[in-house]
């Protein structure tokens, strides 16, 4: 079948190793902002957190399933499941750039607010964990689209 | 054709329902933060600003563009022009998500920050903008979806 060599989709190497980074960047970003003290007194860190929680096993659970696919070269092919895949990266993958928005929005107006709100060593964290999360928004929504260019052909 | 009854795309009277409303609700969110003061000393009001100022020319143009449609019964069926539609439609989606995440986000920190920051008129302004700009995200998201269901039926 010709779509077997759409490359990104699930079951490939290609997507192997944008879970991975997915699972990479989301675990740095959940570091980086809950090893610094104090990020449960703003609203957008907490809901960062919560993301990188969702966003953490999900990437995880995909990586592995891809993982065992190229090793049996066996790849998921049913449409159904595809279709869950590809409504979950696209829902978290605006879940994430929420969070992302959010935290880097919060993190200029701590930067630039007159008053000592952000120690420079806090304030570096939080930057890095957003872009972070930006970098997990970019790589989800890469892995949504290249399945939803697989389900037509499955799907008819 | 069937590719005709297909609701939302460019061309039927509910696409051109969805574009009144982008129209209405992004002019709605400039207004209410840009007549406010003070909205240029905050990063995230700013780029709010920029972005409704992109999403009000694109959705009264094809508003106009759809209503015309409508009238003479000679909808666009271009797959060319519907893609150009539709990624612009997709990227302005995100866009606008990304404003009104970091709006809202910037608020909630100006409201709960202890001190003055933020006296209860301008912030509920703020509030209802960023309010307008997630309403304007989710027609906009909707109208991307409605063409690009469309689009592999004319392509093919």
């Amino acid at each position: 079948m010709a779509t077997d060599v759409v490359p990104g989709s699930v079951g490939t190497s290609a997507s192997f190793s944008l879970r991975l980074g997915q699972a990479i960047f989301s675990s740095a970003s959940l570091l980086f902002m809950s090893l610094g003290v104090e990020f449960y007194s703003y609203t957008a860190f907490c809901y960062l957190v919560t993301i990188m929680g969702l966003v953490i096993p999900w990437s995880v659970t995909l990586a592995i399933v891809d993982g065992y696919s190229v090793l049996v070269k066996c790849p998921i092919r049913q449409p159904g499941i595809l279709l869950i895949i590809v409504l979950g990266d696209w829902v978290l993958s605006i879940l994430t750039l929420a969070a992302a928005c959010s935290t880097a929005s919060v993190v200029d107006l701590l930067l630039h607010a007159d008053g000592a709100y952000c120690p420079t060593k806090f304030c570096s964290r939080y930057q890095i964990s957003a872009a972070m999360a930006f970098l997990t928004w970019f790589l989800s929504s890469a892995s949504s689209l290249f399945n939803l260019w697989l389900l037509p052909s499955l799907w008819w």
